[in-house]
Parts: C-alpha cells; structure tokens; sequence
C-alpha cells in the first residue's frame, strides 16, 4: 500500500537545486526573534513559511500569540501515526558582526572539505534543518500528490528566547496538535557520514546568586583590610562548588542521578568518537571534569555545575579603588535523568546558605529550569526513523546524547504527551550561534532524504 | 617680630560668611576633571583660583599641560621656611546623580548635628579644604598687608584623574616649586573636635588579571562537565590569597613590613576612636581582616588585597549558558613601609602563576602603584603644624594613619626632596566621591585658623 519512495528521492535529487534556492530565500530573512528591531523581519520568516506550506499544498495558518506568531499546518492525508514536526523560523542575533566573512543574511555556498556548504546565520540552526523537512513533504506531494501519512507542522519564532509562548499555545491547542510522535530536527550528527539519533538530553537549573557585604561601595584604602569583600566571599563560594575529583559538591547532587547503563556505554564507546577533536573544536587541549569518565560520558550522560557569568566592583578600563557592596554569579546546572530542578536549585541554595561567612548576605533567584529526557529507544517510530536514517546513509543511525537541553521535548511529553524523535543533521563544527554558521548541503540533501523515507516507514506501521 | 595673630583670628570670625560665599562660588563650577565633557568648566576653576589669588595680592598664573592647567602663586615675603601648599580644583563626578538631595553643583549649607554645613560636589575634597589655606593667606594679607613666610601656593586640576602631568610639571619647575615643606589639606580627622595630621600613608599596586581557557566562548550545554572553566579558575585563584587568619598568601607579601612601632600603636589606641562607629559608617556590623590587629592597626598600619572588580561570561538580563573563553579581575595592593609596589606585583605574577592548572593561561597588566609613605615626626615643621592645631582646636593633635594612598606626597619626597604636612580637615562621613557630599562649616573655620596659626609657628622657626 506503501506508496514508492524510490521516486520521491529521485525527485529530490532532480530539485536539489530548487531547495537549496529556497533556503536561501529563508535564510535572507533576518529573523532574530530576541530583537524588537528585528520584529517585522521575524514575523515576515513566519508568513514566508506559511506561504511554502500553502505552495507545497499543505493547510497553513499563522497564530497570533503574545510573542512572535506560531506556524500551524495540517495535513489529512495517508493512514499511520501523525508526525507532529516542530522546528523554529528565529535565529540568534548574529553579533559579533565583525566575525563573519560575509553577511550573516547573505547566504553564500562555499566549497569546504565535505562539498558545497551554505553559509548564514540560522543555517543549521533551525532553517536548514526545518526545510528538510518541508523538502520531503514537498517531493512527496510532488511524486504522489499526497503524503503517506498524516502530518502537522508546528513552528514557533521563539526558541531562541526561551519558547516564552510555546507551553501556554500547546495547553490551548492540544486538539490542533494531537499527533503519536513528535519529529525534530534541530541536533547533530557524530560526523557528516554518520546519522544520528539524540535520545538523551541534559535538563537545566539556572540560577543568579547575589553575595551582600557592606551597605554600600567603599575606597578600598579608605576601609580595606578591615571589612568584607563580597567578591572574595562569591569567589570563595564558586571555589568551594567543586572537589578535586571533579565533583559537585552541593549535598545531595548526585542523590537521584542514574548510572549510566552499560550498553550505553559500551555503544557510545562503539561510535568511535575522537574525543580530541571535540576538544580541539572547543579549543582546549585536554578535558576537565569528573573523574573516571571520558569526554562524551561527561557531557551526555553526567551532571555538571558551570558559573556562566560573574560580575562586581569596577569592571571598566583603568584602576578604581572600590570594594564592591555586592557581587554577582549566574549559574547553571546540567541535570540528567532523575533530577530534578526544583530539588537542584534548593540544594544550591542551602549550599551557598551553609558557607556563607557572618555578616554577609546572599540572595538567589532561579532564571530558568528544565527536565532532563530519555527517549525510549524501543518504540517503532524510534526504529522507523533508524530505518529512515540507514537508507539515507547507508550506516546505522547511532543512539547518541546530547549536553545541553531542549525544554521543548519535556513539553511535548508532559502537555501532549508525545515522545520526541531527534533526527538532526548538524554538525559539531556547524557554529551554531556563532560566526559563520553553516550547514553541509550534503546534510541537507540526505536529510531531505532521510524524512522523506521516514514518511514512508511511518505509513508502514500503519499496518498496511 | 612676629606680627599679632589674634587680630588674623578676629579678622576670619568677623569675615567668615564672605569666606562661606567664596567657597560657593568654587563649587558652583562642575570641574569634573575625568570627564571631558566638563573640560572648559575645569579650566574656568583654575582661572577662578588665579583671580582669587591675585585678589589675596599674590602674584599667580595658570601654567598649561597636555591635561589640566596649574595654578602656581608665589610670595616672596616674611622670614623663614618656604611652604609649597598643595591642592587641587578637579572634583569627583558626581554620580549616580538620583541619589543627590540637592544638585551637584548648586550648593547649599543646611542644618547637621556639628552646626551648618555645605553641601556639593567638592565640599571636602579639595574645594573646601583648598579654601581654608586660600582664606588663611587672605586674612594674613588683609590684617598685616603681607604673610610672614614666603609660600607658593600650587593646585593641580587632575588629581581625581591620576594626576598625570603633575610630576612631569614638578620635574620642569623645580625652580618654582622650590621650598622647605609641603603643606596639603586634603585629608581627614578623627572627629570634628580632634584635629589630625596624617604622617602614615599606604602605598599601592593595581593590578590586572585575565585567566584564558577555551580559545573562544562555548555553550555549556554542549560542553560542560568536560572543559575548563575560567571563572572556576579565576575564583579558585582570588579564593586562595588569604588564608584563614585573614593574611595576604602571596609568597613574599609581608618580607619587608616593618612592624607597627609600639608608641603609634599606643597613640592610635589613646585616641580612644569608635570602631563600631568606622564599620557603621562602612555600613558593615563587624571586622573582617587580619587576624591580631584592630580595625585601625589593619586600615592605617597593615597591608591589605582586594579585589576592586571581577568579570566575566554573561553578566546581562536572563540566563545565557555560556563556558566563556575568558575571565577577568582587577585587585589591589595596600603597601605599608617598606614594601616595594614592583616586587609586590612580581610576587603576586609568581602566585597566579604557579597556581594555574594546566590548560588555562594567564596574563597581568599594572594599572598603578604609589610607594608608601611615612612623615618624619619629629621635624620642626611637624611641631609647628601640632601646635597651630592645638592652639585652633584646644586640643592636641593626633597623628594619625590614612589607609589610602596620596601619591603626590611620594613625588614631592622623590622630585623635590620635601616632606609633606597632611593637615586634613574632613570627616568620616563627609561622603568623600559620594552622593550628598559636604564639609563641615565648623571645620573650615577651624580649618582658616589652623593655617593662619600655622603662618605664625612657621614665621617663629626663622629664629626671629
């Protein structure tokens, strides 16, 4: 009953051309959600996509929300499970301008190792990924005239800025969205020829602390060497955050964190990763962390505690001679699965409450949390999209982690409560959110593909 | 053959509120020297000062610089000891401009617990104390037609600015400034009713540091856990230079301290001062500091670091989860005899770098230094400053410390061969580079009297 999909990837490779124009076009749209300057732009990306949806021959809409408008479009089409595709049209603002060799909204294809790359800001990050998916959709209109299977597309304009609107439109359109899987492409691969599914991702606590010592900023010669310096007082407090092993020390961090299962260790240590050449991206020379486990352990499958910003005292050119009456930290804590955020932040509050010297006052409030996720690795839709990804490549997909957090698959199970697909096509040096970030268009050609045969893979669960 | 001094006193009672508007007069000119925005209104205070002085009937010129100008007045009459008086006309910017109850620069005298006193930008530091020698040369010329030493009156307009073209002038016009003793009004006392000359400065190094890890910032979800953290290591850094009794652990710190002498640490202590009342107006409600000392030994007679800023990563609005490649912190030294403001910064160069974990760098960069000072206390000019204090206050005068650093008292020891009389006349709370900063009516009169007397004693050491 399965339509065939031997045409469609034909179809693909005769348009590539056409896409690759299109995402153009997309990427020429400086759509930096986080940037009022920029909100005509961002809302412009959002009714450029309904426009595609609508020529594709999908039903789009554009809803309005508080924020930048969420793209909607459903199609009726095909018997299976419904894939409810999300993605997002904002991209990061593209500072620092100097850094980039050409305009971050002039797309370029220059030649790199791997071919023919595209060169913009929002390249992997989403646009690029988000029209592999449209792509498919549109090759198998094209070929069939209808997809294989029942689909939603569901695109916001805000991920760059903490999806702000996303929870409260999902709680208010939980019938418009009703699907059985959620499919995503917003990751990376292990490497350009080897797919990749994230089934592991890293929750957040993040959290600003304030240390308080004299009423207000003093002449260091005036008063020092007599009262307290809340900048040694916060340094001392950062200092004390880890052992020298490597290990948080905040009691009870590590009270609900589960061992990494063996076979995940053995399959992750399969995948052959060179742990040097992730570090050299990160221009380091050799890793720090948590004793006894190797690069890729520590950032997929432990905790971590990182100070992401601190600031006191006079930070401007020149000497002043001030001891500060407050210093400042933000933090930020890498949750993997059972913690939980509410119980991470209240132990790093009683932490730092612990060790807090007399005289001094502390403060903490909480900017942001999310859930850690594990994907279920055995469910079909899991094993249609490993299918999908070995046709595409030609090698089996690997089940791999990822460090940071996307709240949005802990939305998804918790309001609609879908699990998550992870099918990304980016690539560790894709600078995502940097200068010159890029996407192969080897990826995007064989993501093209990949969604394409996932169509296809999905309509035979359907049991047909 | 010295000429009367009571009638000089009767003559600065009977003339005090002219002496009160002329101060007004200075302080209504904003002569913020920092801030080029307010560069004519710096210069329109020198000029001021040329005219008042050739209004007092001594000879006076502005001298230009590549900064601010001096003002140098000279007198040739009267027998003995040449004094070089010193001040400055450049004021502290007045910000944060909110936290003003009356404007910077429109100054107004109100009621305080002490009496009346005037409240603008400059009250204390130099403007109102400037103005007690200016009033006490007046009244001398104006009862006796001529002062009875010979003085040069020299007033710089960067001193908020690190006095920049100062010593390069007192290398050009060693000739001009030549004289027998320095004589400054820039510091403070103990309390209204007990007059202080301060004969013990702290030196200072200033020091910047810059901890470099990853060659550019990295999202922490993506790699932290397993990459060097700056900031970890910069706290890790500022949380080891003092150990739990409160000493600096810089290797070397304290070889050439030379220990507090048994007779100034009995004066201080006679001098029965409030340390609950020093640590409230720090607004802290106890000491912190160096184990074995009292708040007064640890201000005036202990060095001290402090770090005076930190930064690093994000230090904006909301949360952003970044490893940054850098982390920043400028500190300071206070020196106390006989410590060297170059060794010091070696030594503390040597201490960062041998507790930097591999994989990071570090680089330091000096922001100043000033040598620390210590007044001969015996010297004839010092008696006569003692007692034309004793006589104005009726009560004798303490010597005392000032945990600050007032360079320009080195380079008149190093250029011009001088010892330099601190004799100050502000207070604790005169909120010195604050908001509401003000001076005591109580103490410029005290002040104009003091060196109306001073005149006098001097005039006695010509053997007359």
């Amino acid at each position: 009953m399965v339509a065939d999909i031997s045409a469609v990837l034909r179809w693909i490779d005769a348009h590539f051309d056409d896409s690759v124009a299109r995402l153009r076009d997309f990427l020429r749209i400086p759509s930096v959600g986080a940037d009022p300057a920029h909100d005509a732009d961002t809302r412009r990306a959002a009714e450029w996509l309904v426009t595609e949806l609508r020529g594709i021959g999908i039903e789009a809409a554009l809803h309005d929300t508080p924020g930048h408008p969420m793209v909607v479009g459903r199609v009726e089409e095909g018997r299976g499970p419904r894939i409810l595709y999300y993605g997002h049209y904002d991209v990061q603002p593209p500072d620092p301008l100097e850094l980039w060799q050409s305009p971050p909204f002039e797309p370029v294809v220059v030649e790199g190792p791997h071919g023919p790359r595209i060169v913009a800001r929002g390249a992997v990050d989403d646009k690029g990924q988000l029209l592999t998916i449209l792509e498919a959709l549109r090759a198998w209109k094209a070929v069939h005239g209808a997809l294989p299977v029942p689909v939603t597309v569901f695109v916001e304009g805000e991920e760059e800025s903490s999806s702000t609107n996303l929870e409260p439109f999902m709680e208010d359109h939980r019938g418009l969205l009703a699907a059985d899987v959620v499919v995503v492409s917003d990751t990376l691969m292990p490497g350009i020829d080897q797919p990749a599914i994230t089934t592991r991702l890293r929750g957040m606590v993040y959290a600003e602390v304030t240390v308080g010592g004299p009423a207000q900023d003093l002449h260091s010669g005036m008063f020092g060497g007599a009262v307290v310096n809340p900048i040694h007082v916060l340094a001392a407090l950062v200092a004390g955050l880890h052992d020298d092993r490597g290990r948080v020390t905040v009691e009870g961090f590590y009270d609900r964190v589960q061992p990494l299962p063996p076979e995940e260790q053995r399959s992750w240590r399969e995948l052959g990763l060179d742990e040097g050449a992730i570090l050299a991206a990160a221009g380091v020379d050799r890793s720090v962390g948590e004793e006894g486990y190797s690069v890729i352990e520590r950032i997929w499958g432990r905790p971590c505690l990182d100070v992401n910003g601190i600031w006191g005292g006079y930070t401007g050119e020149g000497a002043k001679t001030v001891i500060p009456a407050e210093a400042h930290a933000k933090l930020s804590c890498r949750l993997v699965p059972d913690q939980r955020p509410a119980e991470i932040f209240t132990a790093l509050r009683r932490h730092f409450e612990a060790r807090l010297p007399e005289g001094c006052r502390i403060g903490m409030r909480e900017l942001g949390r999310g859930d850690p996720v594990c994907v279920p690795t055995d469910s079909p839709h899991l094993r249609a999209a490993r299918d999908a990804l070995r046709e595409a490549f030609g090698r089996e997909a690997a089940l791999i982690g990822c460090g940071g957090s996307i709240p949005v698959v802990a939305s998804f199970r918790r309001i609609l409560g879908l699990d998550t697909i992870l099918m990304g096509f980016g690539l560790d040096d894709d600078r995502m959110h940097g200068p010159n970030e890029k996407f192969e268009l080897r990826c995007f050609e064989r993501g093209i593909k990949s969604h394409a045969l996932l169509l296809a893979r999905m309509a035979e669960l359907a049991g047909g």
